[in-house]
C-alpha cells in the first residue's frame, strides 16, 4: 500500500477518535449489536432507530447515515427513503450497503432508487455490486460467489453515477472512485465466520465519512482500519467466538499504526 | 450412546462443514446474533429475513428453514405461513421451535396450524411439546417446568402426526420418531444461563436436516453436536459471559470426535 | 456508601438469585441480547415479546416489566400503553427508561403519558431525566451532555410525581425518592464503550424491584450490582470487546460482597 494511503488512513482514524461522530444506522437486525459495539470501539457513537415516525427526524442530529438492506424489516423499508432524503437535505454523508440484492423483490428496486441520492460510499460484495450496477450476476444469501476483481466494471459504473466511492469487499477489498482506485489486502479469513463484519465495515465507513470529505480517503481508511483489526484479531485466536471479541478489542487498539 | 449413533452424528457434522448449507431462520430477535454466529461456527450459513414481502421468496434459495416463535414480531407472524408453504412446496426440510406456546394468543394457534406442514424436526422443551400436542401443561416465559421424560407421550403423538422427528430439550435431550428413540446427555448447566442456546439447537438441527434426509439422524446429530460443544465449553469456564464465547468456539472445534 | 445501604443491596442481590424473577422487557433491539444475557447472569430470567397482540397478555406471567424506549419499533410503540396498563392492573412493578427522549416525536409524548402509570423506578441519564421532567435540556442520540447532579431537581420532581425512585445514571449514579437520596460511584468508564449497559442497568433494576418492594432499596441495589460488576470487569481488561464479556461474568460473580 502506498505510504500516502497509510498516512491518510491514520489521519482519518485519529479524527474519528477525536470527534466521536454520531452514526445513524438503519441496519440488519441480526448484526445490530456488533455494529453498535464496533462503532463504539472505533470511537464513534451509534444511533439505531428505524421507524418512519422517528428515523427521518433523528437522522438530522447525526453526523453520518448508514443504510444497510440486510434483514430489511417493514419498519426499515418504510423509513429508508424519507431518512435518506432528510440526510441528504442536511448535506450529511451517507453510506449504502445493498445486502443480498439481486432478485429480492423489495430491497432490489429500493437499492436502485437510492442511487439517485448519491451515497458518499457504497459498500458491497462483488455479487451485490454487480446487481446494483444492473448486471445479472447474483449471490446466495448475503454471500458472494464472485471475486471483487470481477465487479470492477460494475464498481466503476456505480462510482461514475454517484460521484462517490465504491468499496467491493472480499479477501482483497477493492476501493475506487471516478478517478482513483486502490486495494486493501489486510484482514483474516475468520471475518467471514462472524455475522455482520460486512455490516460493521459499512458502519465504520460512515464514521470515516463523517470526519473526511473525500470519499476515497474515507472508504480506504475504513477498509484499512477493519482489515488491520481483523489481522490483529487473527493472531489472538483461530476460533470464531473469541475472534468476534478480539476484533472489537482490535478496532479499539488500532490507532495510528494502521 | 450406541456406537452407530456416534458414527452417524460424525458423518452429519462432516457433511454440514463440507456443504455449508444456507439456513433461513425466522427466529427470536433476542438471540438472532447467537443463532447466526452459531450457524457460521458450525460451517452452515444464515439468512435471517422475516417479512412477508421477502421471506417466502428468499426461502427458496435456502437449503433448510427454521421457524422459531420466540419474540414473534408482527412481521414474522405475517410471513411465517407463506414462508413455510414456499419451503414445503420446494421440498425443503424445515424445523419448528414452538417457543413459549401454551396460552399466548398468536403463537399458540399458529404453531398448531403449522403442524399440517409436517416439519422434519420439532425442537421444544417439555412444556412446549406438551402444549403443542394439546396437553394443558405449560411453562413460564421460555422456560419449562417439566422434564423431557414427562413429555414423551406428547412427543410420540407429534412424531406420529408429522412423520418427522421430535427433540425434547432438557438436561437430557429426548429424540424420537414414530419408530426410533434415543437420548443425548451431553451438555452443561451453563447453557441455560446464555440466551438463545435453545434457538441455536433448533438452527443447528435445520443445518443437519439440510444434509441428512433421515429426521432422526439429523435431530440426533444436532443434539450431539451442541451437547458436545456445551460440555467442552463448560471445561473452559464456569461463568456465563465467557461460556457463550467458548460455546461458539467449541461448535467450530467439535468435528469428528463428537 | 453507608453500611446499611451495602447490607440492603446484598440482601436484594441474594433474593434475585433465589427467586429468579421473570422480567418482561420491551427494550431496544440493539441491546436486547446483552439485556437478556445480563438478566440471566443476575439470576433473573428474560421475556422479550413486544407485540400488541401478545405483550399485554404475556406480561401478566412476569414478575416485573421494563419499558425502554430505545430504537422503539412500530410493534413496541403500539404495545407499550396496553402492556403497562396490564402490568399495573396486576400490581406488578415496572421500570421506565426514557431513552433518547427530548424532541423525538413518538417517544417523547409517550414517555410523558407513561408517567401517569407510576413506574416503581425511572432509569435515565441526566438529559433524559430533565426532558421527562419537562426541562428543555436534551442529549444527542442516547448520550447525555449533562451530569447527573444537574438533573437533581428534575429527578426530585419525577419522584414526587410517581411516588417511586429515580436513578440518574452517569459516572456517579444519583438515586432518589421523595424522602431519600444516595449515590453509587462504582463502575468503569468502559461501560460507556459497550452498547446497552444503560439498558441492562434498567433491566436489573426491574429484577430487583421484583423482589424488593421499596423502590429506593431496589434502585440502589441495581446500581450497586452493575457498578460493582463494571469495576470488577475493568480489572480484567481495558478493551471494549472483552469488557462486555467480563461484565456478564462479573454480574454472575458479584454476590454478597457487593
Amino acid at each position: 500500500m502506498p505510504a500516502g494511503d497509510i498516512r491518510s488512513a491514520q489521519a482519518v482514524i485519529a479524527r474519528v477518535r477525536e470527534r466521536q461522530p454520531l452514526v445513524h444506522c438503519i441496519t440488519a437486525a441480526v448484526s445490530m449489536g456488533l455494529v453498535a459495539d464496533g462503532l463504539l470501539a472505533s470511537g464513534a457513537r451509534p444511533l439505531m432507530t428505524e421507524t418512519l415516525a422517528e428515523a427521518p427526524y433523528l437522522t438530522t442530529e447525526a453526523d453520518a447515515l448508514v443504510i444497510n438492506l440486510g434483514t430489511l424489516s417493514t419498519d426499515a423499508a418504510a423509513a429508508i427513503p424519507a431518512t435518506v432524503q432528510a440526510a441528504t437535505a442536511a448535506a450529511m454523508p451517507w453510506v449504502l450497503d445493498p445486502t443480498a440484492i439481486g432478485t429480492a423483490p423489495v430491497r432490489t428496486p429500493l437499492a436502485h432508487r437510492l442511487l439517485a441520492f448519491s451515497p458518499a460510499i457504497i459498500c458491497a460484495n462483488a455479487s451485490e455490486a454487480r446487481a446494483l450496477a444492473g448486471e445479472a450476476h447474483r449471490g446466495r444469501g448475503a454471500d458472494s460467489t464472485a471475486q471483487p476483481a470481477e465487479a470492477r466494471g460494475a464498481a466503476e459504473l456505480l462510482a461514475a453515477r454517484t460521484g462517490g466511492a465504491v468499496t467491493v469487499t472480499g479477501a482483497v477489498d477493492l476501493i475506487l472512485t471516478a478517478d482513483r482506485a486502490g486495494e486493501v489486502s489486510f484482514g483474516d479469513v475468520l471475518m467471514s465466520r462472524v455475522t455482520g463484519t460486512g455490516c460493521l465495515h459499512t458502519a465504520i465507513a460512515a464514521a470515516c465519512a463523517a470526519v473526511e470529505e473525500d470519499p476515497y480517503t474515507a472508504a480506504h481508511a475504513a477498509a484499512t482500519w477493519l482489515g488491520a483489526a481483523g489481522q490483529r484479531a487473527g493472531k489472538v485466536t483461530r476460533r470464531p467466538g473469541t475472534f468476534r471479541i478480539a476484533l472489537l478489542d482490535a478496532i479499539d487498539e488500532v490507532k495510528d499504526e494502521a
